[in-house]
C-alpha cells in the first residue's frame, strides 16, 4: 500500500522484472519516471509501444529488424562472404561497437543446452548450414562465448557445416587487452599459453 | 548502428536515463524487453502510459494519487492528529513498508538547498504550517534525512510551525537495529551517545 494507486504498484512490479533491477531500484526508477513525466515517462511509454509493435526478427540472420530483413543484411557494403555466428543480439552489438567486422551475422538466440531442451533446430543451426552453402560464403566465424555450453555449440555447428565448403574459424582465446595475468583465471592463462605466438 | 532500427536505439537511450541503469544495463534491459515482448514489453508500455495519464500529486500531502487526494489522505482510519513530514515519496514508502505509522504525511518533494534554489515555498512548507494549524493536528513528526540539508530543512520547518500549537518531534538518531558499532560513522556514534537512555 503506497497510497499512489494500483497503477504505480503495477509499474514497480513490472520494472522489477527487468535485468539489473530489484524491488528497491524498481521503486526508485518508478519514482524517477513519475517525477520526469514529460521528459522520460511519456516518451519511454511511446518508445516501448513502438518497439513492441515494430521490432521483429530478421528472417535471414536473427538480428532485430523493423522489416523482414535487418539493416545489416540489407546493407550492400557488408561482405556476404563472411558470416559471424553470435549467441545473441547482445553479442552482435558488442562486435558492432568494436567496428572491426564488416561481414554479416547469424544470431543463434542462445547456446545448446540439453538441460534446458535447447536443440540445434531451436538455435537455427540448420539455417546457418543452409546459408553457408551459398557460393558467395567463404568463411564462418564462431563468436560464441568461451563457456562449456558455448564450446559444445561450436562443435555441433562444426558438424553441421561439414561439407558446406566454407572455412570455419573461431575467435582467438587469450589474455584480454589491458588484462593483467594476476587477475586472469587459470583457463584463460592456459589457453593463452597454448595459443602462444612467435614475436 | 545495431541494425535493429531507430526504435530500439531510442528505447535504449531512454532506458539509460533511469536511475541505476547505465548504457550497458540499458542495452541488456532493452534486449530482455524485446525477448519478453508479450509478457513484459507490452504490459510495461501500457503500465507507463497509465501512470503518465492517471497518477498525479495529492493536493493535501504531496503523495502520489490517482484522484485529487491520495489513498492515505482519504483513509478515515489514518490518524489526522499526526503529520509525518518526509522529503519525498520514497521516504513515505519506506515508512509505509515499516507499517508502524498510522497518521498522515506531508511530502516536501526535496530538502532546502540555497545552491539549487530550493526555497521553503517550493517545498510546500507554508502549506504544512497551514495544515498544522488545523485543530485536530497534535503532532508533526520530522522524518527528513540526517543530512546537513535535511537538518537545515528541519530547522526552517520548526520556525514556520512556531505558534501553530503543535508538538514538533523528529525521528531518533542512533545505532541502526542490527548495526555494529565498528561499522558506524562517528556522527552516528556521537548522536547515539548523546541520546543515550536509561535501561
Amino acid at each position: 500500500m503506497t497510497g499512489g494507486g494500483v497503477e504505480i504498484e503495477r509499474l514497480i512490479e513490472l520494472m522489477a522484472k527487468l535485468p539489473g533491477l530489484g524491488p528497491r531500484s524498481a521503486r526508485r526508477a518508478a519514482l524517477a519516471l513519475v517525477k520526469k513525466r514529460e521528459r522520460l515517462l511519456a516518451p519511454l511509454a511511446r518508445a516501448m509501444a513502438e518497439v513492441a509493435e515494430r521490432v521483429r526478427t530478421c528472417r535471414t540472420c536473427g538480428n532485430l529488424a523493423t522489416g523482414e530483413d535487418c539493416a545489416i543484411c540489407l546493407d550492400p557494403k557488408r561482405d556476404a562472404a563472411l558470416i559471424c555466428v553470435v549467441e545473441d543480439v547482445a553479442g552482435l552489438w558488442a562486435l558492432e561497437r568494436a567496428a572491426v567486422f564488416r561481414g554479416r551475422y547469424h544470431v543463434l538466440g542462445g547456446v545448446l543446452s540439453a538441460l534446458d531442451g535447447v536443440t540445434p533446430e531451436s538455435l537455427r543451426i540448420p539455417e546457418l548450414a543452409e546459408r553457408a552453402r551459398a557460393p558467395e560464403v567463404i568463411e564462418v566465424i564462431l563468436a560464441v562465448g568461451a563457456t562449456i555450453d558455448g564450446q559444445t555449440t561450436a562443435h555441433v555447428i562444426a558438424d553441421y557445416l561439414e561439407g558446406c565448403g566454407v572455412e570455419l574459424t573461431a575467435l582467438a582465446k587469450g589474455v584480454p587487452v589491458g588484462g593483467e595475468l594476476d587477475y586472469l583465471d587459470d583457463g584463460t592463462i592456459s589457453a593463452a599459453l597454448a595459443a602462444r605466438k612467435a614475436l
